[in-house]
């Protein structure tokens, strides 16, 4: 995944930025959160079910812990809204989520706020606040789709 | 409650935005809500267990309906942090909130980000996203507190 800035709109770049967490979150991709988060002490993630934490090193940290106890994940972001406010662009989205850990799939459906600051080199993440759906399908997976 | 502007500092302001937020939920006072938060189409507020909600008169009318079935609420917003990136203020805090609704009483704590917008008018709320925090203590009150 490369980053088509210059070619895109500043709002298209907004998204992309927005598409850019999903896929290194899905892949586990370390390397890819370090590039897209602002490394700053006041930027905050918070989890589904988690405390909320502050600073890019509890923020990394907290990835690292979900990429080494999660098997795999799939996120897919739907009803995508972005807002641009000067230089703050305002990103929220529903999660749709499937996960594996042990022997079990789990599905569920979240809300995102991601916020996200202009830079000299695009748009860096400031602030993750995600948190269950009211439309939640969590189930152990274990028997036939039909 | 009035907003001393232009005494206090630009964060000042903000946080004190942000506690007549929490002024105007407890105190059932859609005016004040009316005045605080931006009436645009693209404002979203996300309560804890909700569905996201888009656009003024739909947030609106949420706070409407919350008024009108809580009895009594009290919201204490407590680690309040406030980061101002250009014409916007991001304050993130904790909710800690006992409601009274039917014979019950209902303590939980939840998670808040609050987006709000510089305007000639001093800050106007733009998002409003609150989700349950894992300490959570709701439960039905009917003994005796020791």
């Amino acid at each position: 995944v490369t980053t088509p800035t210059g070619i895109l709109s500043d709002r298209d770049n907004l998204r992309w930025a927005n598409e850019r967490f999903y896929h290194a979150l899905e892949s586990f991709d370390l390397a890819a959160m370090d590039e897209l988060w602002a490394h700053e002490p006041w930027v905050q993630c918070i989890h589904p079910g988690w405390e909320a934490l502050r600073g890019w090193d509890e923020v990394r940290k907290s990835f690292e812990e979900i990429f080494a106890s999660t098997r795999w994940l799939r996120v897919t972001a739907t009803a995508v809204r972005e807002v641009v406010l000067g230089d703050l662009g305002i990103v929220s989205c529903a999660e749709d989520i499937t996960l594996g850990g042990g022997d079990d799939v789990g599905l569920a459906v979240a809300h995102a706020t991601n916020l996200f600051r202009r830079t000299h080199a695009g748009w860096r993440m400031v602030h993750h606040h995600a948190s269950a759906a009211p439309v939640r399908v969590t189930q152990p997976f274990s028997g036939t789709v039909q």
